[in-house]
């Protein structure tokens, strides 16, 4: 068999090469090049008493498994495709709590465009093993040929910005918004249609503003630092700033742009909350906040990511 | 604003309409249309004391995780294209055996051309949490414009094949074939080129050849009923033909076809084990296997899924 021959045929069988993965993992999802389209596709989980407590209303437990996802494509400015659902059940969680389960993935799947095509479920036979939801969601570019965005790409001179306010979104006082929030999609697009090349990078709210900042700067490997001005930090219930940085799962978008960006958008409120400027020291904080004359490191505020 | 603004609108923002839902849940894969392509999906778990025991090599564990998944691609006569991985750690397991299982999900998805491109982990604070591994695979037809196989289209006539041998492969004394298989890609993909039309209908045998032959011939509510020569049921071992049907995790292909099948593909092994028949009563099993002056209704043979 001659070289080209076996290069075709191993090119052949594999369906994707490494130059068709556009976004690697490491970003709220990965794209990869499916002919001339460009696939977006994330994976995550809610796990019971850590995302979530038992005795919450487990139609809600599943809208938040997929919303949490849908919060993933909005970081990316992209539109939902699709879900796919898998479930582990303790035993004692009950059929009509499992069918409650379901209805909500399958109905805010629904609702929120992304429509659950596949799914897997098993019962534990550990009366004491946790429930497990992991969702898949599948989405792609906002319109045909749009940009995708990265945490990556923020530029010194840029305004640091986010949606909504923060904080307290765990808070039985907080109306439990880590349950019912709407991921920022509409917001999202406006705003990739509405700046185009000037809106540099973008990051949902989950672990909180402050990590989730220090990741638009590349946390310690980065030539950028983000300052935020701690009396700008929109928060709820007029909760002090450290809150709204470190809360987390407030599901905003977190973004840097050049240029001017208005102070609502689709009818969210958004808000500069300080700027990007060059690292000059790497040893310096990824995310420093600006507290009257304090300069607080901020890199660390919000909850680290277990993997 | 007008009606066709309007819709312009709504269909602007669903990027998934539901013509565009190829074959829906219910198959080994789900498929949806992306633009001209074909993109086909599905998720499946792995639970400790159930499919995996704990003292398993964790390497192992990985791996059989993705090839599970490779193995409904093969199902579909698809080559895969990536996957995503969701993983809850027990306490316990250790780091060690934490960097164990991912490299076995890497690099056995590598192997199968299915890259890993996500993956979410959780440590779960309970120490008697079983280990989850959830794979979500992602896959292509096998060549632009590609039929996809279902589990539908089996027709009166057809004859019912399966790859390799079955039975056993949960047994100590197996080999552990249940954590060692290769999934039957190139199998799947060159019969669909060698059969083209005449090949009807495919599944993977994971929960036992009689309860899968039983969805190739849709269970109860089927116009065709699978009717099996027991002696010709090929087992590992010398195992009886109702282990054969019955075991399951064989991960080889079962399929219908009509004309001439060879009686190898690739290197592997193609058995005729039976017919499709019209099935005029509807209470009829859905699967029978003839074995001398007995008929067995082998429907039930294998693990009832827990969905």
């Amino acid at each position: 068999m001659r070289e080209s021959d076996l290069l075709r045929r191993v090119y052949a069988a594999n369906a994707l090469l490494p130059s068709d993965v556009l976004v690697p993992p490491g970003d709220d999802m990965a794209a990869i090049r499916l002919g001339d389209r460009t696939l977006l596709a994330a994976v995550d989980q809610v796990i019971e008493g850590r995302h979530v407590m038992i005795d919450e209303d487990p139609a809600l437990v599943g809208r938040k498994a997929v919303a949490r996802n849908v919060s993933d494509v909005a970081a990316m400015a992209a539109r939902p495709v699709a879900t796919l659902a898998s479930v582990v059940l303790p035993k004692r969680y009950g059929e009509g709590r499992a069918l409650q389960l379901f209805e909500g993935l399958r109905s805010s799947a629904d609702v929120f465009r992304a429509p659950l095509i596949g799914g897997d479920t098993a019962i534990h036979e550990d009366a004491n093993a946790p429930l497990v939801v992991s969702v898949t969601i599948l989405a792609a570019p906002a319109w045909p040929g749009a940009r995708i965005l990265t945490r990556r790409g923020s530029q010194p001179g840029d305004g640091l910005y986010v949606t909504g306010r923060l904080g307290g979104s765990l808070e039985h006082g907080g109306g439990g918004r880590h349950l019912t929030f709407t991921p920022r999609i509409e917001e999202a697009v406006a705003l990739l249609e509405l700046l185009g090349d000037r809106l540099h990078a973008m990051i949902d709210v989950s672990d909180g503003a402050g990590r989730d900042a220090a990741r638009l700067a590349g946390e310690r490997l980065g030539a950028i630092q983000m300052r935020i001005d701690a009396a700008r930090v929109p928060t709820h219930d007029r909760l002090p700033w450290q809150r709204g940085l470190a809360d987390g799962e407030d599901y905003e978008l977190l973004f840097t742009a050049s240029g001017g960006v208005p102070d609502s958008i689709r009818g969210t409120g958004v808000t500069r909350i300080g700027s990007v400027v060059a690292r000059e020291d790497p040893a310096a904080p990824a995310v420093v906040a600006l507290d009257g004359p304090h300069t607080v490191d901020a890199s660390d505020l919000g909850w680290e990511h277990s993997t």
